[in-house]
């Protein structure tokens, strides 16, 4: 047996319920399994803990973890701006909210990109000193004063961080030694400056390691802004607050971070003054509220093993089956939707349908006795869930999303697999 | 710097040529970058080299490798059959096949799809006993024979294989124990038995385990035909030929395989007298076929590494940046499609445009410098490329998808990425 990760305290009932429905319920809402539920309340409760901890500093939500519409819609008014990463992306949020609330961050943004967040009046975060030099001449030849923030590759390394971005070679962002000049040359160029753009990591579960991170983002700031000489409107922090996926980790204390945070914001130096301060969160506002349910096809024996075999698995839940920027597969929290707290477990291993081992949504788990007919949840599948995944492979059909709690809960739309 | 894998010999000039024009023509045909190039002549000469090195033997395809549609018609006649794994990709060769020429294995098919099978004519292979009970109740309901094979698990590991799927507990095929009595089940319920499917592991590169595992497979087929008292009309040996992706890895001497199975077929006991073979076949037909070609849109130095960024990457061929099934990333054979032989080089990191550090497509490679509005290929394009990978992660426009070498040439389908 080996063990799974912790299922989110919003979710942990048997038989499962998800805002107020079970899950055979939601299956009826979206017509056949398998299906993603967002559970708007769930991110609104982020949100509010989010501001409780962090009084004055924007929280901005970077889409590339959902980018569901019906999401992105009900978030809107929550958050005080969207990242996007693509011109795609771009065209999600447009109208949400107003461009000024917008910026744009990613290596390699294409001529009609930059040109269509020119046109939009969103925020550019300048990747590299050429892409500097091409907004601004696209911004001439447009006649539009173009938004630029630099986006810093920051001499600072989030420990224990899913995915370092920072302290290293990178394709993200100028490097810190030269992102004072790039931003002088933005301002002596005419553009509007934005600010700067500091992203160490993401994927941490260490409060200690982001309250340092911060302090070393704000002090990098500061060293940048008196380098100008000119008070950066804003100042994007980053993110880097992780979920727990996996046994053993626990939930981030953002509290103690906020209080952190705070603390510094009280004693800045006169070069980060006037300027607001953005913390970008992705997974850690949406990757607890999504759930995926998957009906059950098929059970086997295999020498000794067991096998539930589900008709949803890689191809919409890719991350869950180990084969997205882990090295060392492990178990995402699952669940039995349809047992109840009583039920007989035993060992099973949960497979997809797709006809390869990598196919594996859970790894000899204990599971409550599950029979075709029952439902199978994986959780954490908020974030970097279907968007992220090979939706085409192997020619199944598109799960339903559906964002639950929302005022029209049968607002489905169903992702459409590769033609 | 980085070894990187070798470059098929179709495409090792430079400038790259497919199938006689350039690169930049290719784009021109799909009026954007990034796109997909799929050589049907590479193709066409792969079934050829496999009809001599396997006399009497049938072909199948497994479309999961590429289910492209102008692709499927290609090689619709130039093979024995399709295989599929869904009702999907059955969808997809539906009229380019005859039913008794296609073959559907994957676990959890579901009551629809073993519906839809059983209509087609097409044959079912049994992935488990409750899905032989359900394929034969599910016959009867509709009054038609179903065509049924048992897919069996092995007692055989192929040694060295990218995937094993036999010598343990596995959720594809009937354990060997049990497979003969689910074969006779199938005959006595009145179905149409077609077989044994057995297949052991793929992507194997080493020609001296394939031999050895097609001899297993063949004894164990002789032995399982024994014992069920019917020689089985068709017996599908599986696949496991590989191709060298990465450095160091060297192509399979499948007439090698071919010489040694033609031994073998010479002298088979009666029980498998009449028996016909098929070798089932998808990333080594088409793999080494395809190549992705994507534009460099920004060159850029960091912290002493020089990175290329290109319009396309993971979001299209997630495979290459390691992040399919591989537990050490390595880098996949990548040139700059429109520089010269005697371009100088440089030693470089080529990352997507994707807002991630796993959106690396090779890694500190040595490659001719490549300035902004170069292309760079991809090469081992052809198999589990696209329909592989999350191809609406972040948002960026679908990527062509080519035929080329086909009569029209200007079939030309985008794929939609999620809506």
């Amino acid at each position: 047996m080996k063990p799974m990760g912790t299922i989110p305290a919003d979710f942990a009932g048997a038989p499962l319920v998800i805002a107020g429905r079970s899950a055979e319920q939601w299956v009826d809402v979206a017509g056949d399994t398998p299906l993603f539920v967002y559970d708007v309340a769930a991110v609104a409760r982020r949100v509010a803990r989010f501001r409780a901890a962090f009084a004055g500093v924007d929280l901005h939500y970077a889409i590339k973890a959902n980018p569901f519409p019906p999401l992105l819609a009900a978030m809107a008014p929550l958050i005080d701006g969207f990242d996007v990463a693509s011109a795609g992306e771009l065209a999600r949020v447009t109208g949400l909210k107003r461009g000024q609330a917008i910026s744009f961050a990613g290596p390699g943004k294409r001529h009609d990109e930059i040109t269509a967040a020119i046109q939009a009046g969103i925020t550019i975060n300048l990747e590299s000193e050429s892409e500097a030099a091409r907004a601004i001449a696209i911004g001439d030849r447009l006649g539009i004063v173009p938004r630029l923030a630099v986006r810093v590759n920051p001499d600072i390394e989030l420990r224990g961080s899913g995915m370092r971005m920072g302290g290293r070679a990178s394709p993200f962002g100028i490097d810190a030694d030269r992102a004072a000049a790039v931003a002088v040359e933005v301002i002596e160029e005419g553009a509007e400056w934005r600010g700067f753009h500091i992203f160490a990591g993401s994927q941490a579960l260490d409060a200690d390691a982001i309250i340092e991170t911060q302090a070393e983002t704000l002090a990098l700031a500061a060293r940048l802004s008196e380098q100008v000489g000119v008070v950066p409107p804003l100042v994007n922090l980053g993110g880097g607050f992780g979920i727990p996926y996996f046994p053993g980790e626990t939930p981030l204390d953002i509290e103690r971070i906020g209080a952190a945070l705070a603390e510094r914001c009280a004693a800045l130096p006169a070069a980060l003054g006037a300027t607001r301060f953005a913390i970008e969160l992705g997974r850690w506002l949406v990757g607890e509220a999504g759930v995926y349910l998957t009906r059950v096809v098929d059970r086997k024996h295999s020498r000794g093993e067991t096998f539930i075999v589900t008709d949803g698995g890689m191809n919409h839940q890719l991350a869950a089956t180990g084969n997205l920027g882990t090295v060392v597969r492990r178990n995402y929290p699952v669940a039995v939707a349809t047992a109840g707290p009583d039920a007989p477990t035993e060992i099973v291993s949960v497979v997809g349908p797709l006809c390869t081992p990598l196919d594996r949504l859970a790894d000899r788990v204990e599971l409550p006795r599950a029979e075709p007919g029952d439902l199978v949840a994986v959780f954490m599948a908020g974030a970097y869930g279907l968007s992220a995944s090979p939706a085409g492979f192997l020619g199944h059909p598109a799960p339903a999303e559906i964002l639950a709690g929302a005022p029209d809960v049968t607002n489905v739309i169903f992702t459409s697999p590769q033609a």
